[in-house]
C-alpha cells in the first residue's frame, strides 16, 4: 500500500492512477470486479463532535499484509501488486516487500492468479509477470535487481493506452488460461 | 465496514472477531486465503514531525465500495458481509448497503461465490446464505426484515466452534459446488 497520491507527487510515477482507472473501467464494462484495497490505517483517536461526524485525530500508517488490488475475472481470483521504478535498466528487488511475495505465494497455492504489474517510469514500458516466475528469478538471481531485458522474456508487455490506461486482462489470459 | 471493536463494545456482538479468528485459521492451515479489508479512511492532513513516523492528524470514515471479506478458496473467488442482530426472530434489511448487495451481485455475475454470514447475537444462530438468494427473498418480501424460519429454510446452518469459531468452509462447498 502507499500514502494518497498527494503525497506522492513524482512526475511520471502515475502507475496507480493508471491501474485504479483501468479497474474502474473494468467494472463499468462488467469485464472484471477489481478493487484497490484501502490504505491500512491503525486508529488511536476518534473524536466525535456533536452535530458533525467522527473526526480521526490520531492514526498511523500500517504495513499492508496483502497487496494492492484483488478481485474476480471470469470465475478465476485474481491478485496483483503494481510497482514501478525509474531505473531504466532494471527493476529493483528492494520494491517488492517479503510479506507481499508471501502473499502472493499463498494465493498461487490456492489456485488463484498471482502476478504483478511493472512499470519502467522513463520508456513508459508495462509488463505482467507471474508472481510465481518473479520469484524464481528472484531467488536464482545474485543481484540486487531485475535487468529489463529478463523481465521483457518473462512476461507479457502490455501497451499504454487510453481507455483503459493499462488494459491488462489480456496478458492475464494467455499467462493464466 | 465498521468501526475498530472498541468502538463497538456490545457484549455478545462478536461476529467479526470470529471471523477474522476463522480466517487466521484457514490462513495457517492453508485452507484458503482470505482477508478483511483495512477500514476506508480519507486522509486529510499528516504531520511529519523529525525522527519519528507520520501521523495522520485529521482523518474521516469513508463508506466502503465494497464488502469487508474477500479471498481464494480453491481457484474460487470468494466474498462476503458479516452482519449480527440483536433481533430474536427477524434479520432487518437497513443492516445492508445498497452498494453493497450491488457488489455481491457484480461478483456473482463474473461467477465469484458471493454469500452473506448473518448472526442472531441472542441465540448465538448463524447461516450462510447465497447473495443471490438473499437480494431474491428482499425484493420479495413486504417486511422491513427476513424471518429467521425464512432464512433457515434458504441457508446453511454453521455452528459456533472453538478452533476455528466459525467454520463457514463446508457451507461455502454445500452452496457453491
Ligand atoms: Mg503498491
Ligand atoms: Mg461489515
Amino acid at each position: 500500500s502507499s500514502l494518497p497520491s498527494t503525497h506522492n507527487g513524482n512526475r511520471g510515477m502515475r502507475l496507480e492512477d493508471d491501474i485504479n482507472e483501468s479497474i474502474a473501467y473494468y467494472r463499468r464494462e462488467k469485464l472484471a470486479v477489481i478493487h484497490k484495497k484501502p490504505t491500512p490505517v491503525q486508529i488511536v483517536n476518534v473524536d466525535y463532535p456533536a452535530r458533525s461526524r467522527a473526526k480521526i485525530t490520531e492514526a498511523y500508517f500500517r504495513q499492508a499484509s496483502t497487496t494492492d488490488y484483488n478481485g474476480v475475472y471470469r470465475g478465476c481470483y485474481l491478485d496483483f501488486e503494481a510497482k514501478e521504478t525509474r531505473q531504466k535498466q532494471s527493476f529493483p528487488f528492494k520494491n517488492f516487500h517479503e510479506h507481499q511475495l508471501q502473499h502472493l505465494a499463498d494465493v498461487d497455492e490456492q489456485q488463484g492468479c498471482a502476478f504483478l504489474i511493472l512499470r519502467f517510469a522513463e520508456s513508459d514500458e508495462i509488463f505482467v509477470m507471474k508472481a510465481s516466475v518473479f520469484v524464481q528469478l528472484k531467488e536464482r538471481s545474485e543481484r540486487k535487481s531485475l535487468q529489463k531485458q529478463v523481465i521483457a522474456e518473462n512476461s507479457i508487455a502490455v501497451p499504454s493506452g487510453f481507455i483503459p490506461p493499462i488494459d491488462f486482462l489480456p496478458a492475464v489470459d494467455r499467462l493464466f488460461y
